[in-house]
């Protein structure tokens, strides 16, 4: 049985990852959204189901919202339903790739009439953070052009500046702005924030409430994002990551499943750099579930986070350094390999029944009957999706 | 002035590429489809508006169908309506993707009831290439998993040749059926044909009326596509191009937009193994206009394929030869990019004019007014879109 | 403890990883070739070196060989002291990518004599074969061509076909021709095997005894490697397998250490395929060591690919058959990461004892005082590295 | 025939492009170098060659130098040869990728007596630069790691940044350090400096002499290279080019040669940004010949960068602009092809022709005799290589 120590064990119960409340709607490609029973009709039933992962595991107590899709009446009423629930709601996403004024651009546009709408729902989404009390504010940019010449990508990053400017004129003293950037989609041939430099340099120019969040998934092939994390947390600038997994052109699937090693790097560069359990780096997800079951799907996905968590912590520094300083290539690696290695999925399962938790969240789950209990009861309505 | 020799212009009369009915419809993202006024209601408005390409290029003389979007109660009157509009009806593309029972597969679906299902589809669409006269039926599987272990691939591989032997039996003496392959998309891990080796493998199983359809967009990263053309010609098993471009994981862009030397080297090779005009070798676009007017965005492409072609005719073959001969990588290479970098512009509007047509097609169609005329004209009723 | 069934131990105990010669030489990159302290000097002390990883190991009986590089005057000396050392003489390799006449092609060329001249080495090489008893002929063509235009593909791949027929014609009946593919390199723009397809078609015109060895490296990025593995399997023409892993553009990193998951999931597909233990495939390491310790380094090799065999086989087929017929995509998915998460290390260490080998062969073998002993003994003389 | 106007042509007059020394030496990959008759022996033959490139195109100025290969005694002496053959000593580039001592590190070693030589070698290469009156320092960090574990990339970054400023701190008033950055290559697993990102934040922590160099080769797959071009030189950081094209892994080919379209969108961004003929902008070629000859490789080179300059020139700025406020996608994509598509050669021959310059610099170099000439005079010695 793989020992995990005392401070690994405290590190683990600090961590927390916060859900998107659209995983729990319908999603899928452009080619087909296959719905399924049960799917949430609203922000609350969407927030009971991130409730119920969080109950059976501890580690998700917060969840994020995407606006207008998760805009309701009441906004208090909202995070009482979640505190009651005991869960909170956390980043603020904001939306500007949906609606028909912003075909070409929405924060880029050269039409000032759109951008200062763009602008105002940015604002807006301010205001809702001020009702829910949340602290961060993700932008990520769905802008960009399909064809070259389509668009001046200079003018637009500019614009861009502008706007993430008037923007983060508005936020509170303890607000963030957070700016993710994407290396492709939706947009074909340009999008106007490609990569982390792009993001780093847009917020260096705004302040200190304003950092990069990293999406596993937004990358070109072979890139390496654990470089990209250490370097982010040397310049002070990873304000989140954005979790999720990616063959080749998706970025939906479960954290972990498509390069666990990956994702092992990914985690050993936080701890290296000072990130795990820091408030400034916030771990989210961002996935959906187009054909697995979702509430499943996102416990599958805490887990996967806490495990590699583990393993990462197991790393044996000293033995690590030096191998490094020996120049020992296969020693340095074989002590890596080591920790990832361990399989410590026993350990973990015993630690959470010592808190009280199920030792295998998933089992749990599957017994509770949560998914039959919600078919049966969310009959009419309209799903929630990617649109609502 | 280039030169464009007799023998070329006799070439370039004799081409023909198919337009595809999904083209004039609506398409987008998983993230929004953004509507055009003017969008066709019905395939016979489809069928219209690929006419109007045909008119003013005489380069697109025939439609693909695709079933179930451009299904009609009389194949026959929708085959006139072509026919006076001085198109015929050409591919039928069978869908495997949209229906809720392929949630999981079709083709190759582990459930016999559901894989009996896809199967009858296709004869279905063999039904509807009788009523229209069509000669290919272009099978496209959208099918795949998406995480590792949730198919056994190898199950699925020996249930699709199964599939396909089954379909390949009602094919007509004058019939074909191409297989597409693709990369990646919609599923994430694994698709079940995602390269022209399968294609060739599960084609050359089946019979001499089975051939390959090469999807320009549908390749990875760094793919030398003509490579595969000339290999294909060689197997004599290159049944269809479905043209279009990528920049990285979108494969709707206008064909030679994103890459035109690759256009270029492409319709090379399909001169130099001599698929150019060939009856086996059927030309296709295979675009959506997400953003861009659909009309002249096919408009725009066949004159694309048209301009490269002309490029690829004026290589000259001996000096290249002869700098192959001697192993002059320069000259070799000189003699390339000399046809590619000739204007071949200005001469093929002075052709298209001898014949009668306009001598700039884009030009002519904006001054046609044809896009305010339908935009006025067709209100009401549901736009097309890839749900029908 | 994980257990291992007697059935997976049998299984593990005929598994065979046969050895590159050239991965005890000097290697690097076209920027610098770093030498090492006691790198053989010949052939002879190759051997000795590969039979040092499988003293140890019980897992590499067997060296493959590379012509010219490991010419002897006398192959039955060669053979002897291998079998006095534990091990036989494997794969023959051709070399056509370092005599000056082979600048533009080898099987290739459209020069007569030079084609000639390239059969002829592989005529040769099948000499040496009868001389070592060695069963199989590989072939990795470099061949290709930097710029579009240089070379004439299609007159290429033709030519290539008739060589392969010469050269498959002087096969004993008990000997094989693997033909290997590769993406890229060290031709830029297009190599004349790129990809399986065009390997299985060349080797499917050939006969029975000509198969497709498949090199874990030598794949565009984002490439299912594990359905060609099952594809190959299907049609009957995996001849062999070239391990080693890669990040981008090398090919010569220890198997498994770039992407571990991608390995199981490739052995996986083998176990599935009936690849494992199967004469009719072979597993071969193909890596270079640039600047970690090279014996030590094949020793690691060995050991990830049993160890990840072991994984393979502790999968639970029953249940992931029984998840994928109810298409419960969590559960398959589950079933496969719980094989890999498995720490098999302790069992195998614990097997390898009772088998007489030590528990852990790298730590065995920095204990031997083998590195220190060859840098003291191996003085004088050339290196060997790619160039001999 | 095209025209160029008054002032495109006045652009191109001043248009200069830097040799690099190497590209007349031999160069090869990590398979073989094959050698040419004629290769220079020393710099002062390097430098007679790169003089016979500007001699015919009046477009190659100045010449590259590469410290250790390109040492002589003398600098002022080969400042005085490099003169009267009309061209003068330009960019020193340092070499840390040679000496046994680097293998695992130079300017980010975590040995201080390894950083410390790699430090010094630089501030002698800032000796050079005061000798042949450079501006330019030009470092590109072939320093990295091939296996996950083997160094600590954040403590190599630091000591990045402590080796640059210690390097920027020795340069003098009219001097710059130009950093570049590389995805890949030699290193397999992590490089120090991967992306523009790192390589703006390491020059901006540095202050106004060091700038980004972009390599444009050095890019993962589907990178848009054109929007990092908008952004370094929106950001003030663009120091220089290094020119030359890649199809995948390679980063040698002549610049344009494999995507032609990619370097007029390159240097559309660069007319766009206020690139071209401005100081701070340096254009260099970084580009070896491995099988075509070498002078007339470079001299094709220069004329694409020319040729491809004169296209960007031609673009319609008022219509781009237009039509992009427009949102007319086609008809903005059309402007942009339009300038693509323009055959620009026979004006540029003429435009030639005018200044004393031959009209086809590639004819005229193949009638000079230059190429017999070399592989006459140049008999003994050793050819100049990357070891010298």
């Amino acid at each position: 049985m793989t020992d995990l120590t005392t401070d690994t064990l405290t590190a683990l119960e600090a961590q927390s990852i916060e859900l998107p409340s659209w995983a729990f709607g319908n999603s899928g490609t452009r080619f087909r959204v296959f719905p399924t029973a049960g799917t949430p009709r609203d922000p609350f039933e969407k927030i009971a189901d991130a409730a119920e992962v969080n109950r059976l595991t501890a580690l998700a107590p917060s969840v994020a919202l995407h606006i207008p899709w998760d805009l309701v009446d009441d906004f208090g009423a909202l995070r009482r339903h979640a505190e009651n629930l005991g869960v909170s709601l956390g980043t603020i996403n904001s939306n500007t790739f949906q609606d028909e004024d912003y075909k070409f651009g929405a924060l880029t546009h050269h039409d000032e009439r759109i951008r200062r709408k763009a602008i105002d729902h940015h604002l807006e989404c301010i205001d809702v953070m001020d009702a829910t009390g949340s602290r961060d504010l993700k932008i990520w940019l769905a802008e960009g052009s399909n064809y070259p010449g389509q668009n001046d990508m200079r003018g637009r990053q500019d614009r861009l500046q502008d706007s993430l400017q008037q923007i983060y004129a508005r936020l509170g003293d303890d607000q963030r702005l957070v700016l993710e950037y994407k290396f492709f989609e939706p947009s074909f041939y340009h999008t106007d924030v490609p990569d982390w430099g792009t993001s780093y340099a847009q917020v260096a120019a705004l302040g200190e409430k304003a950092m990069v969040c990293l999406d596993t998934g937004h990358h070109a092939p072979g890139t390496n994002i654990e470089f990209i994390v250490m370097q982010l947390l040397r310049l002070g600038k990873l304000g989140s990551f954005d979790f999720n997994s990616r063959f080749y052109a998706d970025d939906d699937l479960i954290v972990g499943s498509a390069d666990p090693f990956q994702l092992f790097r990914i985690l050993t560069e936080v701890v290296r750099g000072g990130g795990l359990n820091n408030p400034d780096v916030a771990f989210m997800l961002d996935q959906c579930h187009n054909i697995e079951d979702k509430v499943p799907g996102q416990i599958r996905s805490v887990l996967n986070v806490q495990e590699m968590t583990a393993r990462a912590l197991l790393l044996d520094r000293d033995a690590l350094t030096a191998a490094q300083e020996a120049n020992d290539v296969l020693a340095a690696n074989a002590v890596m390999m080591d920790a990832f290695y361990t399989d410590v999925r026993p350990a973990l399962a015993e630690w959470r029944e010592s808190r009280g938790l199920p030792a295998d969240p998933m089992k749990a789950f599957a017994e509770s009957g949560y998914l039959p209990r919600i078919a049966e009861e969310r009959v009419g309505g309209t799903q929630a999706g990617w649109g609502a």
